[in-house]
């Protein structure tokens, strides 16, 4: 071996001085194909290691094996700005030791910088690496794109290892994260299933209230005179966000307005806008589909960021500054507009900010869309069950009954009241759900244990989710 | 004005806080083209600043109006890797408080993030940036490709201002130091010269001596075992570095020898070695022709790197460290090998180490390629005035009488005795200069007043230089 290529995985644990109760890292690029933190914490449980917490960026699915790893004492920690459904719901349970600190993207390396967080072995799931720890994710068999997230794990962990199922020689020229950063190298068989970390395409939905919605939120960013040249936008991988994106795309071709950049997680529908000359500027810090890698392999303008350049409060600016608007989902909204993405109408953990809240605190105009009630549970309801996003950083919210905007927006009131568009209020809209759900009935967990905190991106606990079991396993 | 800019670089100066005895930072990718040093110095000259401290990469000798900064009292410390001899003649007649700090590339980042420098405020001469501090040295009027050595600067500093003369609109896509460290932008009219920012071409020496030595120095390499696929190298941009590089281009294309990467300041010949397949790679700290600026610009396999990714002891690995050959220059080599580029023969300082001990450190074989002698001043003496890099990392030294390996190298000396080089001892080399020049008068400077520390690459001082003054002005 060569470089600081070592044998395996748990060498390297052992070369970095794995002790209990450290903190591990991990990035989720490798999205639902993920290989590298279950081999890792496999390692860590057969080295006989306790109390470990875990800082990833997030935890999908794939990483059930989690939830056996807390339950013997190996873990005893979470740390993340997503936790999906399948873990989510073991961990309302309450089966971690320690509340899951969930941050945002742009507050996870805010936390590290400030030294109000802490790594102290990264594994970074490297596409390609060479002998000296150069990483890029735009090649290779598990090809992700931009390593956004990783940035921060590689500046501030106390020592970083790189696992990769693609050397190549050194230099890696068209290095992301530099050998400067990286002390060991693993090589793996496969780091990732390549069916789960990208979808092949990215699919704009065909519910029509999806996108009737989309279309509404399209004619409220012209509405708003957000919609001119050196417009710049951001919206999710989700059928109704990418509809959104499409019915804006209609509008800025038709109207000739060329916008400087989309940011964020980047698709297809993004790529499609700037090849269209809609967004001069591609800003990514994570590809959620196989055009965007091919994208952003090949397109100097479609170009890599670190989460701290997409949204940390610590940095002197971050790109979500400098954006005009944000579409996002919600799985509730309350009458102050606060938003939950966290919790499901079960109050089970299902999710988590991501950049929800970092964009929404940057972006002029920061509008939620939702239907008005999924499953007969209305979307607006007194109170969210978890603060995700606070309702001063929500500018409206576009329902299939209409929109509401926040009456601390007197100024898009105005706007929006001047076009076509229905312009509800929010206790309207709350109104109208409950005469067609009727209104649910308040959950009762006030007594319960802490199982998470929320932390917004200032590093403020803004909420914390309390103990609670699966309905259908409720003793 | 938008996003970070400020109208001058007094309000920049204002904003970021500036105080008597602070340290303000330069790079020196505009060579001695530069302006952007005396506007700032100018600008806290009249807001009657005292005991600023100058921490510069490298002083030229356009920066000449320092000495009256110094003599004025509004400069009273100097830290740079390198000062040109028009500013160093003064500095070596004891004008200013403290001694120089000098430096090395790799160790100027290593002190600041080992916290032995600090920076309050860095400026960083932008030849393109976008209004909230994106940066690039690729683009505009006064593009000068890499700002390899600023990226520390921007890292560590207080406070960073970036001064540009070609503002663009945001996002600057193919940014090289991101808006996330940059608090201020200036736009001034011109950051400098363009004839001294890069030559238009570097040009290899006419020279016979130093053809001779190039095309022994190139024999050594091949003799050496070095030479095979995969080779890396470095050379600097005088005459008999590029003639070296040169003959060194002509085996490897005899020979169809595909290296691996050419790294440091690079020079069109590089750039051409890389165009016929000598080199995969360019890893590039700073682009000393328009050749190198223009490659850099649209060749993905021309990569800009840190000065700690290019040289510092404190990175988890730096690309000297994978260096096979360096060719590097010298005003004075010792018995003991031991090398001076720091003072001239009158004791005068006129250089600095640069990148020179860095990569004598960490390259297999570094080869020192001189005239043995100039201006009747032998090469070789029994102690070097002043030790800028250690003979124990110096492998050999290439005159146009003979090559002189390290005792410490004996698997070399076997390896080159086998060539049909001219392999001599250190010793004979001096006795043959000696022979011709006479042995010159040794200086008599001990008991001045120190000026200058020279600090090694790992921060311990390997030597001090004395205050002496110009014979032609002395008293």
């Amino acid at each position: 071996m060569q470089g600081k290529v070592v044998n395996s995985i748990t060498d390297a644990l052992r070369l970095a001085g794995i002790r209990d109760s450290m903190t591990l890292s991990f990035h989720h690029h490798l999205r639902n194909g993920d290989y590298v933190l279950n081999l890792v914490m496999s390692a860590v449980r057969e080295l006989g290691l306790k109390d470990i917490t875990i800082n990833a960026s997030a935890i999908f699915d794939c990483h059930l094996p989690l939830v056996e790893l807390i339950k013997d004492g190996t873990v005893s920690g979470l740390e993340c700005n997503y936790l999906g459904a399948l873990v989510g719901k073991s961990i309302s349970s309450g089966i971690l030791k320690k509340p899951v600190i969930f941050r945002t993207h742009g507050g996870r390396p805010a936390d590290l910088e400030r030294g109000s967080a802490h790594i102290d072995i990264a594994f970074i799931a490297a596409p390609t690496a060479d002998s000296q720890g150069n990483i890029s994710g735009k090649y290779g068999p598990s090809a992700c794109g931009s390593l956004g997230y990783a940035f921060a794990d590689a500046r501030y962990a106390d020592k970083v290892v790189a696992v990769t199922d693609n050397l190549v020689p050194y230099p890696l020229a068209d290095f992301s994260i530099a050998e400067t950063e990286v002390d060991y190298v693993v090589i793996q068989d496969r780091i990732g299933d390549p069916g789960g970390i990208v979808s092949g395409t990215t699919r704009i939905t065909r519910d029509p209230i999806g996108l009737l919605m989309a279309d509404m939120a399209a004619e409220a960013i012209k509405a708003s005179g957000l919609l001119r040249d050196g417009f710049s936008f951001q919206t999710g991988a989700g059928g109704a966000s990418l509809a959104a994106a499409f019915a804006l795309e209609k509008i800025m071709l038709k109207e000739c307005i060329q916008g400087s950049f989309a940011s964020g997680g980047i698709t297809s529908q993004l790529v499609n806008m700037h090849k269209r000359g809609c967004f001069e500027t591609l800003l990514d810090v994570q590809c959620f589909d196989l055009g965007a890698v091919e994208s952003i392999r090949v397109n100097p303008q479609h170009k890599e960021i670190s989460a701290g350049h997409y949204a940390s409060p610590e940095a002197a600016s971050a790109v979500v500054d400098s954006l005009d608007a944000v579409i996002l989902g919600a799985t509730e909204v309350d009458l102050s507009f606060n938003v939950n993405v966290h919790t499901n109408s079960q109050g089970l953990i299902m999710g988590g900010s991501g950049g929800h809240s970092d964009t929404a605190a940057g972006a002029k105009l920061a509008i939620i869309i939702a239907p008005l009630m999924r499953a007969r549970m209305p979307l607006i309801v007194d109170r969210v069950h978890t603060v995700s996003t606070p309702g001063d950083t929500i500018d409206m919210v576009v329902t299939q009954y209409g929109i509401a905007v926040n009456p601390r927006r007197a100024d898009l009131f105005d706007l929006l009241r001047q076009s076509r568009l229905n312009i509800v209020t929010i206790e309207e809209l709350k109104e109208t759900a409950e005469k067609i759900c009727g209104k649910p009935k308040a959950l009762n967990d006030e007594d319960g244990r802490i199982v998470a905190e929320v932390h917004y991106r200032d590093g403020s606990i803004i909420d914390t989710i309390r103990h609670r079991n699966h309905p259908h396993t409720d003793n």
